[in-house]
C-alpha cells in the first residue's frame, strides 16, 4: 500500500522510464499526461510524489520544456497534480482508495468481464440464429451490381457536392430532399403504377429502418401485429424490438388468410404484408383478400404496411394493382427500397403514405433519427432524373429472368423427384418445395445444414415460419447466380442431398 | 343502387369519356386500368357491365389495340373483369357491398380523417414543444459551413465511387467501413487524446440515432436513466421513446451531482452525461466527480454514455481527460458526431466503446437499421486521411473564438445589468444568465416569446430543465453569427427586452 503521508524531503521522481512515441498522432504532452494519469490511478505515483523540474524532465524525455509544462498544466487543471511551495508539482491526494480499487496489473485488465446490463428486447434480437449471408451464390436478397453505372453515380455525387445549397446541408427536411421525393413519386407512377404526390413520399434509410420507425409510431408494448406465415424474418426483428406481439397469419394460394387473422388477433393495430409477391412463397394476393383486408383495417382503425419489395423487377404488363391504389381510407403505408434495384450499402428507401401518416411520422422521426443521410439524396434524384435507374432496371430484369430460367431448369434436370419449382413473376428468389420423397429422407433444416457443411449457403424454407413449418423447401436466391454456373452448383447440391438426376442430366 | 342482376343484352359500355394523358410517366394501359378499377370500386361500373370490344375502345381512346388488351388482361388477373361467352369482358361480381362502402364522391374523400392509431411513445415525442430552428442566427448547434472545403469533399466522393469494392457495396460491416473506423481512432487520438483501437469504433448515423440504439440495447420499459438537469433535450427524446424513466440529476459547479443521482435513482441502468462541457451550462466535470461516477457505475453494473460533443473545438492544451480515458472497467460509451465539425445533413457520427459493448451492439443493430449509409464512408475516410478535416477544424476554432468574443462583448455592452456571461472553453453557444434585475421583470420563457414575436429565435434556458428551472437565462448559439452583426442584433434584443445599455454602448 502506498504511503498516505505527504513526505517533505522524498527524492523527486524522474520520468526517464517513459517512452515518447514521436510518430504517434497523439501529441507529446498528451502522451506524458496519459502516462502520469495512468500511474496515479494505478497507485504507482502516490499522493505527494514530487517530480523533477520541467527542465530536467524535458531533458530526460528529449522534448521541449514547453511540452512538459503543458502536460503539468493539463494535469493540474484536471486535479491530478498540485503545485508545491518551491514551484514544482506533486501528485494530488485525489480519492486514493477509489483510484487504487481499479485493476493494477495488465493481467487484471485482460480478465473477462460480464457483458453488463443488456435489455430484454436487445437480447431477443441477438438470440435469433437467422443468418443473412449475402455473399452466397444463393442469397435470397443480393442483387448483381457488376453492371451498375458506377461512373454516372460517381459523377452525380461530385456534381451534387461541388456547390451545394447551404440551407439543405444544415437543415434537410426530415422527409427528405424535395427533389428526391419528386423523382420517387414519378418513378412509382411509371414503374409501379402507384399514383402519389411528392408530399406523400418520405425518404427512409431502407426497409428495416422504416419498419423500425413505423412499428414504434403505431405499436406500444404488447400490441398485436399480423405477420405472414411463412414470412420475411427481417421484418419481424424490428417488430419484436418494438415490443409487439407477433401473430402469425397463414398464407394460402390466394395470399394472407384474412379471416384467420381476424380470428387470431381481432385487435391487431398493424398488418405487415407483401401482397404483390409474398415473401417467401411468391404468391400474389387476390383482389377479394385485398378488399377484405382493407375493409377490416378500416373498421378496426388498424394500419397496413405494404412491403412491395422487388416489384420493380416485374414486367409492367403483369403488374398487379398495389394495396395502396385500392386504399380509399388512408390505411396503407407503402414501402420500397433502393437496396435491390441499386445496392444495399446505400441504405436508402422510401415510404409512401397518406399525409395524415406522413405528418406525425416525420415529426416524430425528426426527434429520434433526424433524417436519412443527405450525402446521396441529391445524386440519387439526378440518377433517376437522367434515366440511369430505369435503364439499369430494364437491363437487370432481363438478366434476372435468364438466371431464374437457368436455376429452374437445373433443378428440374438434377432433382426432378425431390424438389418442385414454379416460375415466379418477379423477385430475386425461387422456393423449391420438398416432394414427399425428399421429405421422407430429411427436413429442410437438415438439408441446409448438410449444404452449409459443404460451403453452400441455402436458406431452409422453415426458417421463415414463426410456428411449426407446414411446408418444407429451400429458398434459392439467383440475383448473383451466373446462369452458366447453375447446372454445376445444382448438380453438386443434388449429390450432397443424395438426389437422383432426371433423364436429361449428363455431365 | 346499381342493378345486381347480370343483364344479358344490355348495351356494351364505351370508354369515350376517358382521357389518356400521353405525357404522363404512367403507361397508357395502366391509366386505363386505373380508370376502370376506380369506376368498379365506386360502383360506377356495376357487376356484369360489358365493355365494347378492344378494337372499338382502342379507336375511341386513340391508342393501339394491344394497350387495351393489356389493360383487360391486367384487370382480369386482378379479378376485376371476367370474360364473356362472346370473347368480350365484363365487370366481375367482386364483393360489391364492400366496394360500394368506400367513399363515392370526391367530397367524401376530402373529409377529415382522424389520425388513426398512434402509439403512446410516439405521441410523447410529438407532444414536446421544443423547437430546433437551425436557421436562426442564435441556434445553439448550427455550425458555419461557408468555409467548408466542398470541392475536396466532392472530389473524394467521386473517387470513392468510380470503381468501388463490390463486396463492400453489397455487405458493408454493421460497425462501418474499416478504413473509416481506423481514421476515427487516429483522429480521436490526435484531437481529443482519446486512445482507442479501430475495433472499438462503430460508425453511427449521428448522436440522436446512436442514443436511440444505445438506449434500446440497455434499457427496458420503465428502467431508470440519469440525465443532467438542466440538460440536452435532444438526448431525452430517444430515451423517452425507448420507454425509459428519466431521472433529472442536478448539475452544480463541479458537474453532475453524483450523490444526488444515487439518492434519486439507485438502480439506474444508464447515465447520460456531457462531462467536458456540460450542455447547456458549459461546466467541466471535476475529477472527483468523474471517479465517483465511474465507481458507482462499476458497483451497480450500469453503463455511462459520455457525449463529448464539440470538444473538438477546444484548444488541445486546455483539454480535460475524457471519462473514457479514466474508465478501467469498460463502462463508458463515448459518443461523437461529424454534425458540428462538418455539417448535420451527413448524419454520420461514431461510438467508441469497449469490445464487450461493440459486439452485441453491432450485432443487434444489424437487425434493426443494418448500418449507417455507406455512400459517404469511404470519402470521409479519405477526407480525414488527407488532413482536410483537421485543417477545417483549425480554421473554425479561430472563427468561433472570435464570434464568442464578439457575442460576449455585445452582451456586456448592451445588457450589463440584466445578463451575466462567462467565456466558454469550447462549443458553439454561451448561456447568458438573468440577473435579479431582469428576473424581476420577466421569465426566460417570456423573454424568448417576445423575441420570437420580433423574429429572433433564442432558446430559453428553462427549456432544458425537466423539473422546475432553478436558473433563468438565454442560450445564445454563435456558430453562424457574424461577429460584425453581434452588436446590432444584441442591441435589438436589449431594446425588445427593455434593457438599459452600459456606458460603452453607442450606435
Amino acid at each position: 500500500m502506498a504511503d498516505r503521508q505527504r513526505p517533505l524531503n522524498r527524492p523527486r521522481l524522474s520520468l526517464a522510464g517513459m517512452h515518447l512515441e514521436r510518430t504517434s498522432p497523439i501529441a507529446l504532452h498528451q502522451q506524458i499526461a496519459a502516462h502520469l494519469r495512468s500511474g496515479i490511478l494505478r497507485g504507482t505515483f502516490s499522493a505527494g510524489t514530487q517530480f523533477l523540474g520541467s527542465r530536467e524532465v524535458a531533458r530526460e524525455l528529449g522534448c521541449w520544456r514547453m511540452v512538459v509544462l503543458t502536460a503539468w498544466e493539463l494535469l493540474y487543471a484536471e486535479g491530478y497534480l498540485e503545485s508545491t511551495p518551491r514551484g514544482g508539482v506533486s501528485v494530488a491526494s485525489v480519492n486514493q482508495t477509489r483510484a487504487n480499487a481499479a485493476p493494477v496489473t495488465a493481467d487484471d485488465a485482460a480478465a473477462p468481464f460480464d457483458v453488463g446490463h443488456i435489455s430484454n428486447r436487445w437480447q431477443s434480437l441477438l438470440a435469433s440464429e437467422y443468418d443473412t449471408n449475402w455473399k452466397s451464390d444463393f442469397s435470397p436478397g443480393a442483387p448483381d451490381i457488376s453492371g451498375f453505372p458506377f461512373k454516372d453515380w460517381a459523377r452525380l455525387l461530385r456534381q451534387s457536392w461541388q456547390d451545394p445549397d447551404h440551407a439543405e446541408c444544415l437543415d434537410l427536411p426530415a422527409a427528405g430532399l424535395p427533389a428526391l421525393r419528386h423523382e420517387i413519386a414519378n418513378f412509382l407512377g411509371s414503374v409501379r403504377g402507384v399514383v402519389c404526390t411528392p408530399a406523400e413520399v418520405v425518404v427512409t434509410s431502407g426497409t428495416s429502418s422504416a419498419l423500425d420507425l413505423i412499428s414504434r409510431m403505431i405499436l406500444d408494448h404488447g400490441d398485436e401485429v399480423w405477420v405472414e406465415e411463412p414470412g420475411f424474418v427481417e421484418a419481424r426483428w424490428a417488430l419484436t424490438a418494438a415490443g409487439a406481439r407477433l401473430v402469425p397469419v397463414p398464407v394460402d394460394d390466394k395470399g394472407l388468410c384474412v379471416a384467420e387473422g381476424i380470428r387470431r388477433a381481432p385487435n391487431a393495430k398493424l398488418i405487415v404484408v407483401t401482397p404483390s409477391h409474398q415473401y417467401p412463397l411468391g404468391i400474389s394476393m387476390g383482389l377479394e383478400r385485398r378488399l377484405e383486408l382493407l375493409d377490416w383495417a378500416n373498421r378496426n382503425n388498424a394500419w397496413i404496411v405494404e412491403d412491395d419489395y422487388n416489384s420493380e423487377f416485374r414486367h409492367q404488363d403483369s403488374m398487379i394493382a398495389s394495396l395502396r391504389s385500392l386504399d380509399r381510407e388512408q390505411r396503407v403505408i407503402y414501402l420500397g427500397t433502393f437496396s435491390k434495384i441499386m445496392m444495399p450499402s446505400l441504405r436508402l428507401g422510401y415510404v409512401v403514405a397518406p399525409e395524415r401518416f406522413v405528418t406525425p411520422f416525420t415529426r416524430g422521426r425528426a426527434r429520434i433519427d433526424v433524417h436519412s443521410s443527405g450525402i446521396g439524396q441529391m445524386a440519387l434524384a439526378g440518377f433517376m432524373k437522367e434515366g440511369h435507374l430505369l435503364r439499369h432496371l430494364r437491363r437487370m430484369r432481363k438478366v434476372y429472368a435468364i438466371r431464374q430460367q437457368a436455376l429452374m431448369q437445373a433443378i428440374i434436370t438434377y432433382m426432378p423427384d425431390d424438389l418442385s419449382v414454379a416460375p415466379s413473376a418477379t423477385g430475386l428468389h425461387l422456393v423449391a418445395f420438398f416432394t414427399g420423397a425428399l421429405k421422407a429422407r430429411m427436413s429442410d433444416e437438415e438439408a441446409a445444414r448438410s449444404l452449409k457443411a459443404a460451403g453452400i449457403h441455402v436458406q431452409p424454407l422453415s426458417q421463415n415460419y414463426l410456428e411449426l413449418a407446414t411446408r418444407q423447401g429451400l429458398v434459392f436466391g439467383y440475383g448473383r447466380l451466373n446462369a452458366e454456373d447453375a447446372p454445376r452448383l445444382i448438380a453438386r447440391i443434388a449429390g450432397i442431398l443424395g438426389c437422383a438426376p432426371g433423364p436429361r442430366a449428363s455431365r
